[in-house]
């Protein structure tokens, strides 16, 4: 089941110049992450429920890199909150959704990520994430 | 103040295609409303305390035919909730962003809807919408 959004992710140039517009409209940035193997620094802006991530790349080979190249800055992906991970990693499979791992793998703070290829589901890039400290749920 | 994501919008050439991905999450579609001034169908998929919005066109001219046409199926845009329209308004507008209506303007449901134009928000369209009923606050 999915109680929630969890984020949504914005690839972005700058976070100090992306910034400012959540500034303006009171939200914050919460807290810096740097994730060296996606090549990507993150600002994580709370927001109710769900966070808003700004993703700036910080290697010529990271992903976001690539997306800027190609698309320009903006929306970038889709996480849903899961809170059965593994049986919703299962049951995509079986109805022929690509995923792009071969299981749940651990995210940034601990958390079980899985991600569905933007072809199998019109063209989003859904993340879904479950919360460290579980194993993901059958 | 921006208390919550109020809905994310997802350009679609289909709902009946592209809502099967979420069916198989355990999400549904709660309603499907028709905005005939925007050329539009939107299926409203409850999400936690936001929405995930599909958005498939019904006119040649409408504004997600374009983007479809031009960018492919995808993350169309960001909704924030505001429990202060017109100072959001306000305040942006004064800080050079650029705003797509003169003020705001009554959207589905009766709320009161706002948007950012994509070339001041780094590639972002971003709506901002309070609920039906109040006046935007200042």
């Amino acid at each position: 089941m999915i109680p929630r959004i969890d984020h949504i992710g914005i690839a972005v140039h700058s976070i100090d110049e992306s910034s400012k517009l959540y500034e303006q409209l009171g939200l914050e940035i919460e807290e810096i992450e740097e994730v060296p193997q996606e090549g990507v620094r993150v600002a994580l802006i709370v927001c109710g429920e769900s966070r808003i991530e700004l993703l700036e790349p910080t290697t010529e080979d990271s992903p976001v890199r690539k997306f800027l190249d190609r698309r320009g800055p903006g929306l970038h992906h889709l996480c849903l909150a899961s809170d059965a991970l593994a049986a919703d990693d299962r049951r995509l499979r079986e109805n022929g959704y690509q995923l792009l791992r071969e299981k749940p793998t651990r995210g940034a703070g601990g958390c079980w990520v899985q991600f569905v290829h933007p072809k199998s589901t019109g063209g989003v890039l859904l993340e879904l994430s479950q919360p460290a400290g579980e194993e993901p749920a059958e």
